[in-house]
Formats: C-alpha cells, sequence, structure tokens
C-alpha cells in the first residue's frame, strides 16, 4: 500500500506517519512507500518501507507528492484558523486552491485513491447554545471553516465522478497540542494543561463554565487511520462526518488536569479576554454524531485519559523543545 | 447608482438589463451606468443612462467589468449543469474561479458593493420525495451544483470580511425559456410549453405526475431586482436563500398549456428517457421558504400566468429567432 501525507510535517501528519512506521500496515495491508510533503520537506521517520520526503507549495503540488500508484492520500496541509483570517489570500490558495490541485492530482492516477480530509469544526458555527446533528447545515463564521466546508463539497463532487475515493473528518479543537502557546484563538484549551505540567503559569480567556467540542491527538490518529481503510460504499454522496469527539467545559479540562497532577490547576490565572471568546464563542460546542460511530470511528476516551496521554506522549519532548530541562 | 451584469449576455442578464433601462431606477434610486459583461460583448439595451458592454473570461476578470463606484453587481455568468457536467476543469474555472475573481474585483473598490448571485436548486439533492426547509443541508449530485454551493459559502465570507454585500440566490428550474431545445437536462420542461405554442411536437422523457421546482423569468427577474435593493443586515452570516418557486407537475404544467392554447399539449409525446430522468430526478421538487418571504421575495404566479406570459413576453421573439414566421 502506496501512502502520501500532505501536510507531514505538521501535528497530525507526523503522528499518522509515525503510527504507520510503527505498524508496517494500514487496514491489515503492509505499507510498501509513504511520501510526506510539506511547505519544507518533513522529517522522516524511521520506518520498515521507504519515505520520501519533498517539500513545496500545495497549490502548485508536484507531481512526486502523489506519485502513480498511491492508494491512500491523507490531505492534512492547512493555513490555521487565525492565520486565514489574518491573510485571506493565502488562506484562499492553500485551504481551497490546494485541495483543487490534489483533485487534479488524483485525476491523473490510474486508479483512484482513498483521499482522507481533515476539515474542521470551525465550519460550523451557532454558538454555545448549538448541539448540532450530523445533517446541521455548515454556515461558517470565520474564512478557515469557509475554505474548509468549501473543500469538503469538491472533495465529495471528486468522489462522485470517479477521481478518488475521499472521506472528510470535520476534526474538532485537538487536545492537548504539544510545543508553545500560539496566536490561534484555540491555543488556551491546550495551554491550560501543557502549561501547568511543565510548572508554568497560563492565561484562561473565557469563565470555567465555557464549553468546546475537543478530540485528543491519539483518537483524531485512530479517526484518520480508519478513515483511510472504513468501506466507503455505505457513505453515497455524502463523504463528510462528524467523528464522536467530547463536549466538555473548560472546569471539567481543569478537573482533569488536577486528577493527574493535584496542584496543578492554581497555574491557570483568569484572565478574560473579549477577542478570542469572542471567536471560539461563535463555534458549536456539542454535536450528536450518529453516522461515523456506525461506520465504525471509535468513541473518545475519557477527558482524564486525554492529560495522561499529553504526559506520556508529549510532555517530555515539549520539554526539551521548549528548553524547559 | 452604478450597475454591473457579468453574463449579462444570457437570459437572465438580458432581462434584468432590460428591466433597469425601461424602470431607469432600481430599488427607487436612479441607475446612472451600466455595465454588461459575457464571454462576448453583450448587446446594449437602449437606456435612459450610458451602457458599456465588454467580453472577456471571468476567471480573469478585466477591472472595467466592476469599475470604481460600483453599487451593485449581479454575478450571474455560469457554465451551466450539462457543461460542467461534460468539462470539469471550465465548470470550475467559470462558476468557481470565476466567483474568486468577482470577491478579488469587489475587493479592490473603496466601498463594497452589493453582489446579487444566482445559486441553483441543483445545489440540492434529494430526488421526487424531498421538501426541504430553509436550513437543509446542500448534498449536490452534479459538479454546477457543488460550485454554486461553494461559491455560496465563499461569498458568504466575502460579505463578512468586508470585501462586499452577498445575496445567494437559489433559483428553482426557470420556465419557459426561449430559443430552441438543447442538451440541458432539464431543457423538456420549458420545451413542452414552448414547442406546441411554436406548433411544434416535442418529447416528454417523464411522467406525467414528475414534480419539478420552477419559477418564472417574470418573478426570477423580479427575485433579483429585489435583491439588489434590499437591507441585508437580517441576513446575519447566512447570505443564501431559497425563494419561494413553485412546485408542480409535468402534468400540472400540460393542464396549463391547455388552459391557453387549447389542444397544444396533443404535441407533447411520451418518449421515457432514462438518462434525463436519472439526472432531474435527483433534484428535490420542493421547498418551504419562510426566510425569503419573510425578506420580501414576492410569493409566485400561478402556473397559467406563466405560460401567458411567455406567449406576450418570449413567443414572437422565438419564432423569429428560429424562422418560423
Amino acid at each position: 500500500m502506496r501512502i502520501s501525507i500532505l501536510g507531514g510535517g505538521g501535528f497530525l501528519g507526523r503522528k499518522v506517519a509515525s503510527r504507520l512506521a510503527a505498524d508496517g500496515t494500514l487496514g491489515g495491508t503492509p505499507v510498501t512507500s509513504l511520501t510526506l510533503f510539506d511547505l519544507a520537506a518533513p522529517p522522516a521517520p524511521s520506518a520498515p518501507f521507504p519515505v520520501a520526503t519533498l517539500g513545496g507549495d500545495i497549490a502548485a503540488l508536484p507531481a512526486a507528492a502523489i506519485p502513480e500508484g498511491t492508494d491512500v492520500v491523507f490531505h492534512l496541509a492547512a493555513v490555521v484558523s487565525a492565520a486565514a483570517e489574518a491573510d485571506y489570500d493565502l488562506g484562499r490558495r492553500v485551504n481551497l486552491h490546494g485541495t483543487d490541485a490534489v483533485i487534479d492530482a488524483c485525476r491523473r492516477l490510474a486508479r483512484p485513491p482513498r483521499v482522507v480530509f481533515t476539515s474542521s469544526v470551525a465550519s460550523f458555527s451557532g454558538g454555545q447554545g448549538a448541539l448540532l446533528d450530523d445533517d446541521a447545515r455548515q454556515v461558517p463564521a470565520n474564512s478557515y471553516g469557509t475554505q474548509k466546508a468549501a473543500a469538503e463539497m469538491l472533495l465529495a463532487d471528486a468522489s462522485r465522478r470517479g477521481f478518488m475515493d475521499a472521506v472528510s473528518l470535520r476534526l474538532p479543537t485537538i487536545i492537548v497540542r504539544p510545543g508553545r502557546p500560539n496566536k490561534a484563538a484555540s491555543s488556551f484549551f491546550s495551554a491550560i494543561v501543557r502549561e501547568p505540567l511543565l510548572g508554568l503559569e497560563t492565561e484562561l480567556p473565557v469563565p470555567d463554565a465555557f464549553a468546546v467540542w475537543v478530540a485528543s491527538p491519539r483518537r483524531a490518529t485512530e479517526w484518520l487511520l480508519h478513515a483511510a481503510a472504513m468501506d466507503t460504499a455505505p457513505m453515497g454522496l455524502d463523504r463528510s462526518l462528524t467523528p464522536p469527539g467530547l463536549s466538555v467545559t473548560v472546569g471539567e479540562i481543569l478537573t482533569a488536569l488536577e486528577q493527574v497532577k493535584p496542584g496543578a490547576a492554581a497555574l491557570v490565572r483568569r484572565v478574560a479576554d473579549p477577542a478570542i471568546a469572542a471567536i471560539v464563542g461563535g463555534w458549536p460546542p456539542g454535536f450528536r454524531p450518529v453516522r461515523a460511530p456506525a461506520l465504525g470511528f471509535a468513541r473518545h476516551e475519557p477527558l482524564v485519559d486525554v492529560v495522561r496521554a499529553f504526559a506520556a506522549d508529549d510532555l517530555d519532548a515539549t520539554r526539551r523543545e521548549r528548553g524547559l530541562g
């Protein structure tokens, strides 16, 4: 099985690549080659199969990124929410025209590949009161969500036409992200766990009762691998799925943090930030997914396991990366 | 008030241009200039204001098509259903990247213009059993509908960002179209009225009980003019509207034809065409629009008036155009 990961240098791209390298298989079939594509050529994991890496612009996708014979494409390349809002042309180029380029690359192959695309909860709006069913309309409140929702439609049409066989997963907010706090409006959802576990103070810009739809990196990676190997025949025209995330409050995240490291939540300072609250306040905090679980997407593990998994999987690397000993 | 019509040489574009020329005003404000853009420069109607015409590719839209100071843009340019299905690249270029070009042209203006966009019932699926509410999800079953639905999203986002002030109207199947039968799957809905009124035989490829969501050219033109002048403040993020068309059966269309010209329906021969039935069979035949009527979009006139209006407005021109005396 030949696999390409577009956005292979990103957080989830590296998680998927590591899992493939560790397993050596996808859906029970041996992996025979892996191609990693990102803006700059990503580092290759040590793997029992050949790994090619290359860098470039996804809107001018080099043919080598999706070579002839490719069976599965993970299309994870994106300009994220805050960046797409700050730079309209860049977001459109990467998130929308990059998807056109992926479609064109797949059209050129002799056999249509499975394409697994990461769409986002940010393609929905409705705010704290919203609890959305699988057939809810996407009315995005930001350019990133707009470009993701439009890309979902283009990929569904490309599947109908036989250019590819796409599955779009509308991923929740991923917690806990490693690394440093950044300017993404959702950054604090990870920071309120990561920073206290590192012994550092951090700011919480919304009330403790604020609710959010989340998934762990482990669960998101499992979902992406399942989407790559599942039977898509029951999906029909509709190639988009809302996987079963967790609807949690910030207070519940802090309670889970306390369970894993008592006293850590004292490092979280309440500092209201109306600008951030306005952005994240538009996202729906709850979904009622029926279709994805019926198609085999695993239910989410409890919140405390999410915190424990971050401590096990990513805390040491984050500490080293940030020179914290 | 300065107005541009993109797709100004098409059927609805010419209807809108003629109405502006006849009225001299839009929403009570005098029209001061009109620019008509299409693949080839469209003919200019005789009008009490200056009319500029130019031709070109909408995906490489010349700046003169939406000059500085433009107040209203009618974005009607499209590659229609059958053509977008036959040529994926052409449909994407005109219907999707053409819309990007319109957004970019509007961004360059000092003041964001009103943009009235024609989306389509073909952006929905569900078939003969579907009766859709305003918040129904678009799950298109063809590339044209996909490109229209994606363009709606891009225009809503461009409005949120302040590049423009867009209203997207999901127009029903328009009957009665003048001219000749063509290869569009929906061509027969007009032909079963137009051809018998011309004294010509025509074929009906679906059963008499087949239902379809329609609007007359007069009503569609009124809606477009209303969308250009209405208050958009109550629309919020959602810039798409399903105007109140008519849900009718083919049998009801033939009954209306008989009321206007007794005996004419005898010229309609039943010749089943499974290929055409499969395409039009995917479109939903009924909607329950609440939002558009609340925003002032006029209810549809009765079907018999649609047939009478065609006979009054377009029959003579069609007869001349086709050399039928």
